[in-house]
């Protein structure tokens, strides 16, 4: 039997860091056995929010497809592509937006969020508005069964399955209705407590040397009710300890909590462990994006390559969709 | 100095009669030898407002094609394609979408006119808010210089200007604002005394045969105020007699109303002799639907023709335009 579809994609933020793979990338990694998976760099959807700011969207592609490459992403098993290379995902938003009805997008609960959120941008524009039929259009282009997606993502999936729906029951059967995958995901902060994001400058970058991500660990805010060195902590309050879970061994942690309550170890040893441990794990991830880095040939084909294989399913889609809308 | 440029479009309604051609098609072809014309058949636009009825649209295209050539659009002088053909129109309208603002779209007088005058289908989709986004896609994507249409169009004319605009704003200046071309238009009914229209039955085709000109001709409401024969009639209140001022001559007409006024005309010999006339005048581009309808193979080299040159202007538009953008 056919391996079942998925698709995600990440709009180009440029260089990835420890949020985006504990978020995503790993996930992504994972599934790419089980399914076939399409991966694609969200680069119209940048506009939807940046469309003031369009300076560097380029350059952001090229590092987060190095970055993908280096986290494991595989272009032999997953088809890894752009999508504004593929003007049939701007075609069929175009004819998913003849049957959408507005309501479903005012109704969209991170539509009004975001809107707030961002109010210093000026985000009452008409794409804005649609970006979820935009979503819908990248998802079912490729037919996908699945959507790895987080909680928050959960309406636009919802969003993608009724215009599934009304476009299957106008125009005859096309699309599956695709499930969103949710998957369990690590809740790790930026060094500063909030968010880990670009903007917040309190990032670990997959690509930061040795030093940066010392330096970077050495400031992470720890359990904030420990005070002094002799006070004791808490490793369930401790900001970092979530990246301990995932880059230290059992034993050392069990270690660490017993140490940590006991006021027997100090954050500043107990966060160099960390960095250590981490830059350990960075290390053959940093040795594959410097290849890349080294080969932007090889990186150019890489993306070719998967446009060409991503358009060739868009183009069977769009072909099948004409013919049902008959136009 | 390179002749300006001008784009049109037309919805695929099928086969055109009378309201189209002194409306439109006349005023196109006069324009073909002044200026570089881009006419394009909006078959995404009819999507608008007919997603749930989207049976016949092709046929609709290539009947209108037929038309257009019978009534002189000059493939050699005009560029004639059809919008669905260039994915590049969808890709601008995207990218249009972003830099939209909601509000632009809501105050369009026409959006909320038609959504009131069409209440009987269900227009309350994100696609028909944003036709105007597409028609600025259309206008913008050829450079257009001016837009022949009717004063109920000259807001989306003023939309397409500010979007132009707002693009060469943000990305540095790429489009021209395109100008109204405003054009006087003979104001003619329906055989029933309302607007032309498909819908209403009251329509003269440029297709319909002699038996049936005469037919709707004879049919046709006069002088409402003149119930009997022996009555005297008023021209200017007559509904038929903007008819008889284009394809009558002078001398005719005058005698006409001389006559009418003095009760010495009667409405159905009046009639009798449009009918003659409209019959007449109509043979010539009859002889050429007739000959299109035998050369199919010619028609589908015309639209393969017009919609390649179309691509190329589209193409280097869209280059231009991922440029400026940077995506
Ligand atoms: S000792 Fe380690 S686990 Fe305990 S609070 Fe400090 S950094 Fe966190
Ligand atoms: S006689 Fe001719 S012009 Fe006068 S009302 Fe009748 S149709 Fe009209």
């Amino acid at each position: 039997m056919e391996k079942k579809r998925i698709l995600s994609g990440m709009r180009p933020t440029g260089r990835l860091h420890m949020g985006n793979l504990h978020g995503a990338l790993l996930n992504w990694v994972k599934l790419q056995d089980e399914y076939q998976c399409f991966y694609f760099v969200a680069d119209w959807h940048a506009l939807t929010t940046d469309y003031e700011q369009t300076e560097g969207i380029r350059e952001n592609i090229w590092f987060m497809f190095i970055d993908w490459l280096s986290v494991g992403l595989d272009p032999q098993k997953s088809t890894l592509f752009v999508q504004s290379a593929l003007p049939e995902h701007a075609e069929l938003f175009l004819l998913f937006s003849m049957i959408t009805p507005i309501t479903w997008l005012e109704r969209n609960p991170t539509y009004k969020e975001q809107l707030q959120e961002l109010s210093h941008k000026d985000l009452r524009t008409f794409g804005f508005l649609g970006y979820p039929v935009l979503q819908a259009a990248d998802i079912l282009m490729y037919k996908a069964n699945g959507v790895p997606v987080g909680v928050d993502q959960l309406p636009h999936v919802e969003l993608t399955r009724e215009i599934a729906r009304r476009c299957n029951f106008l125009y005859g059967k096309i699309f599956p209705e695709p499930e969103a995958l949710l998957t369990e995901i690590p809740k790790l902060c930026g060094t500063d407590g909030r968010k880990m994001s670009k903007s917040y400058q309190n990032c670990i970058y997959l690509s930061d040397t040795p030093e940066a991500i010392r330096k970077q660990v050495s400031g992470m805010i720890t359990d904030t009710q420990r005070p002094r060195r002799k006070d004791p902590g808490d490793p369930d309050r401790c900001l970092a300890f979530p990246y301990h879970k995932l880059y230290l061994s059992t034993d050392i942690l069990a270690q660490i909590v017993v140490d940590c309550r006991a006021a027997r170890l100090g954050c500043v040893e107990c966060k160099k462990m960390l960095a250590d441990a981490l830059v350990q794990a960075l290390e053959p991830i940093q040795a594959r994006q410097h290849y890349y880095l080294d080969h932007p040939e090889e990186v150019r084909a890489i993306i070719a390559d998967g446009n060409e294989r991503a358009r060739t399913v868009a183009r069977a889609t769009m072909a099948e969709v004409r013919e049902a809308i008959k136009i």
